[in-house]
């Protein structure tokens, strides 16, 4: 069976629920609300292992219906170790459940036969000799260009074969990005030069919609470059971090959608799942009402979203 | 109490077992001795991990007089899933119990907090907030510097903090590592830049030993590359993929190397664990004795990379 392209299945959902959302999903042991911290003496790493798992299903019943698509940062999980992986593959199962898009924010990248196992473990196998299958397994996950097309093609090979995604880091959200990404060449930034490569190499995997499984990284935090880039790559979905408390606004990303308002999707971690933290959301639902203060945070960025893109 | 600085810890070894070999533990499934396979009907996940962690423990044990350190690439125990991750682990303390250095071949790259929650998983905790414990915690580490030094000092920090080490990538073994590593910024290709800017970050860490616990990756399929980068990275120790397999010779990788014959580490993976299924070893040794066989391979191959250098 041809399964459906990535990019066509993310733009249907964002435009049936008119969301570019993603929620990012990063949990902090110590920013959950108290109620589900394991008490201070009782923190191992199954403790907070499950905490997070309980946290994330509560954040996702709140955003299912405002959000294209969840993020796991898998660093969050990584570092509780074999008790993280278990909640970062429970908090797949439940996106799954819940019909919600899941991306994978694993940033790997190897190359050839490495990248292939990375591919297999993340997206599913490729070819016929497959190998016991994963539970780590997302609609689509980030990987790193730096080692070039070997590094890349492996898990673009994988997502078309399992009708998954990949989204290749092309221009970064922090402040020193720039030291490697903005080395000039030829009279062009880095940057631009590993956006025409993804470009090319998501070419012959473009869906219907014109746009292809193979996505790129880029930064809400240059809005320039997100425009120039926006320009150069066409075909290319991207993946929009950098709102929220890393400092871009709203307006910072509307030249990453093209003339329908598609083309892109936004992610937003913190401002969402620790909304009750901070205004207005603190004063209006404080940490008793946690959740729905996740509901409505999730509910008004996708409005503001869609309203400043259409 | 302060840790010792991880690029004395390496030298002191590698004189101590006049050794620069670093055993790759990459374990494929199909490729392992019959003896361990899981039978085809009753290939789970747990069956492949567990055959796996079998593998490895009798690999460690044949090589563990013959290498300065082993490597655990992640990517085969990812696409295990959990218990994939479960393998890594028990991997890595069977490694701490047989007293050999372990790096875990993670390639992770990530910015700010995040960096830091996987440096905290693969390192230990950096500050006084130690989070619970991860069971992935290696002796060094390798990154992906494309991010910059947002991505790689929070594992910089970590590893000092630990007594542990950082291997980031510079130039890597692919073909395809050209088209971003080798594009031409200011005269300059940009795995040097990358290469001054990691000798630059790693300078505040040096060792009594004159190395840093800041390392890099320098593939020696291109030799003039790793001898253009060692003397532009005096302070940096390497780690050195790309022979047997990939194609490079004992001899492409002498330039690594001080006039001592130290600084740089060289692994072999395929070569030594799967000795029996090449010459001279599969006629001398054959798959029923497949732990001599390996031993044989990493005994052989650590005195000519000492003899090439000394």
């Amino acid at each position: 069976m041809v399964k459906a392209n990535f990019a066509d299945v993310l733009m249907d959902c964002a435009r049936r629920k008119q969301s570019q959302l993603v929620v990012g999903l990063d949990p902090r042991l110590d920013r959950l609300p108290v109620e589900l911290r394991p008490p201070d003496g009782a923190r191992t790493s199954a403790a907070a292992a499950r905490a997070i798992v309980t946290f994330n299903c509560a954040a996702m019943d709140a955003v299912a219906d405002h959000a294209v698509a969840v993020k796991c940062q898998v660093a969050f999980y990584e570092e509780l170790g074999c008790e993280g992986m278990r909640a970062y593959a429970a908090t797949l199962q439940a996106a799954r459940d819940r019909q919600l898009i899941v991306i994978g924010d694993v940033k790997r990248g190897d190359i050839a036969s490495t990248a292939a196992a990375y591919a297999s473990g993340h997206l599913g196998p490729a070819g016929r000799d497959a190998a016991p299958s994963s539970d780590f397994i997302a609609d689509a996950i980030t990987v790193n260009p730096y080692l070039g097309s070997d590094g890349v093609m492996p898990f673009v090979e994988a997502a078309a074969a399992n009708g998954r995604g990949v989204f290749a880091l092309v221009k970064t959200s922090n402040p020193s990005s720039v030291e490697i990404q903005n080395l000039e060449s030829g009279g062009l930034p880095v940057y631009v030069h590993v956006g025409e490569l993804v470009e090319g190499w998501g070419r012959p995997y473009c869906g219907q919609c014109g746009y292809s499984l193979l996505g790129a990284v880029v930064a809400a935090t240059f809005p320039g470059d997100l425009a120039r880039l926006r320009k150069l790559m066409p075909g290319t979905p991207f993946l929009v971090p950098g709102l929220g408390a890393q400092g871009a606004r709203v307006g910072d990303v509307v030249g990453a959608f093209d003339g329908h308002g598609l083309g892109a999707i936004v992610n937003s971690s913190r401002d969402i799942i620790f909304a009750w933290e901070r205004p207005p959301y603190d004063e209006e639902y404080g940490e008793a009402r946690w959740q729905e203060a996740i509901e409505a945070a999730a509910s008004d960025l996708r409005a503001r979203l869609w309203a400043a893109t259409h």
